[in-house]
């Protein structure tokens, strides 16, 4: 893209497509900016590739199916082993590929000309979705230690049009995880809301709101095979939901969306799925280890994180940004988000990649 | 899915989960059941799989890539690699997990709130997203011969508030093929629209709407790797505009949605693409020997096509639909379709399908 979108003042010159709608017009285009560096902390990934060993099967598997046909049309048989691996109603499951795509999807569904609630700050798709599909987007500021703030969202909830609320557990770019109940009182609160629980970072922090979901029929839960999994290259995110939900979010899935390729991925990461377990908790493990190296050090300040990832909140976010970048290694700015001056957002990277961004810390000021 | 969708009078019992939107409640499931037949004329699927050669080259590319690493953002260097193939300006570019994805982020841009006009009959997708996404749908009956009704379609663009009109060049499900001059001409009074000229199958017709898409901003050309070049399995569509139009679908495409598999098949197809020639070149041919073989059948008849299927008008489709399936042979039903009494959509397969097919056909009355 050579420019930047239009603003309101000049957006409709008399040679411009102005079918477009004016929602999609005012929206910048999706802040992300690959950046070379030898280590890569920016994006919350898994430092690990997929199994060599799984490669190997995967590959195999591809080599036996037609790439001429379409694939299943729902990816129903990935939906069967996806509600067994969560101990879920197979008619609750949908697949994307990503599960940005299913918050493009539950937007459609709920928000679309009724409201988006979410708090301050947030994951950028829930806002930037709203904002192109023409939700009324509201967003309660999250309280200063990071939680939920629940009385704000009581007051959204009860007094706004219905539409869908979204938030994350553990939250991102936070990390803090919530009480269950305090997430129970807002489904409560909930009536004619559709309540999206993102659970993408869930296997590190231990938590699983899926028993809150299952008593909720106007709740689901997100999750994705693109953290945990080590298959963010795949793309694959998929929610858990009670039937009649899931049979209305998956009306507006793309027909043939998730390709035989991923399919195939996944069917072999869910019949070998030991290797997530020994990452996760290596990645809690070191996780902790950085927080407590972290603890003393002059000028910064690592905030706890229950994610694959943390905050730390430094004097001088730009500064603090090149100086890692000098060493090699990208994170993740944040400093200009509400609650977030000062602070990156660093992935837990592998041990040795972990001791890297340690002694850079270690050299900051 | 389990149930029927609900009626608009029960639409919402007290413990439903009513943030759904009404036109997602109202709309029915996709209309496709997959049929097990050993030949699979249903799905205008290219018959033959991608060549072996070039798969076993896809998947040492795989191999060597990161899986748990996010793709490239916007699938920036299969952009690159189509805009050579194609010969169009690099920024005007979007590529998506299938064209279904593209419909979807159309309607999206220029249809919510706004008009989304069709022919009648149509690609389902386009009028199942304009159901979806609450758009005012409006479709005129396409002419007897299966032309284009240009006179109703300058109507409609004159009359109607502007967003999105859909045309399919060849169209489906006919397999007619219009004069350039008459899309040109729908072209130049669709001030404030968006155009979407769909070339799934311009291959086969050796038609090419580029020109005529490079002298109007605000239309497009939507094609795919579904077809002509056997991949259907792998997800993948795309739409040539100017670049303006261009980056504002790529505003509404989810980030990271073209999976790292996906991009490194396309990359190897791209390299060797002389394969897509040689199974059209014989797809047109097999085409023209079914329509002369049929051209004397004492019930049925075959209607000229310019795409990789053609309609076969029976005087009952349910019972020539069966008939086809007993011997094996699977096709589409159409028939219910306005103009489509008593029709079957046939695709071409390998010339030992299509023997099949004849041989079966003879036996039809």
């Amino acid at each position: 893209m050579t420019r930047t979108p239009l603003a309101p003042q000049d957006a409709a010159p008399l040679d411009a497509p102005t079918g477009i709608r004016r929602a999609v017009r005012d929206v910048p285009a999706y802040p992300f900016t690959p950046t070379d560096a030898a280590i890569k902390l920016d994006q919350n990934e898994n430092p690990y590739d997929f199994p060599e060993r799984l490669k190997a099967l995967a590959v195999a598997r591809l080599m036996e199916r037609p790439w001429n046909r379409y694939p299943d049309l729902h990816a129903d048989e990935l939906r069967r082993r996806i509600a067994a691996l969560e101990d879920w109603d197979e008619h609750g499951v949908v697949v994307t590929p990503g599960s940005n795509v299913l918050i493009k999807l539950l937007t459609e569904l709920a928000g679309i000309g009724q409201t988006v609630l979410t708090v301050n700050p947030t994951f950028s798709v829930y806002t930037l979705e709203a904002q192109l599909l023409g939700a009324n987007l509201v967003q309660v500021a999250l309280n200063d230690d990071f939680s939920l703030p629940v009385a704000g969202l009581l007051r959204e909830l009860r007094t706004r049009p219905p539409g869908v609320l979204y938030i994350t557990q553990p939250h991102a770019p936070t990390g803090h995880l919530d009480a269950q109940a305090d997430v129970q009182t807002l489904l409560e609160a909930a009536h004619g809301w559709v309540v999206v629980i993102d659970e993408a970072y869930h296997q590190y922090s231990h938590s699983d709101f899926r028993s809150l979901v299952q008593a909720h029929p106007n709740a689901l839960s997100l999750r994705t095979f693109s953290k945990a999994w080590s298959l963010a290259g795949v793309r694959a995110g998929y929610a858990l939901a009670a039937p009649e939900l899931a049979a209305n979010i998956q009306k507006l899935v793309s027909a043939f969306t998730m390709n035989a390729l991923t399919q195939a991925v996944l069917e072999v990461a869910l019949e070998h799925p030991t290797y997530v377990h020994e990452r996760v908790t290596e990645a809690v493990a070191e996780r902790g280890r950085m927080l407590d190296a972290l603890r003393d050090h002059p000028t910064c300040m690592a905030l706890p994180s229950q994610a694959n990832f943390f905050l730390l909140r430094t004097p001088d976010a730009d500064a603090a940004y090149r100086h890692f970048l000098s060493r090699g290694i990208v994170v993740r700015r944040q400093d200009r988000l509400h609650l977030l001056a000062g602070c990156l957002r660093v992935a837990v990277g592998t041990p040795a990649e972990n001791d890297a961004f340690l002694a850079a810390a270690a050299d900051l000021r």
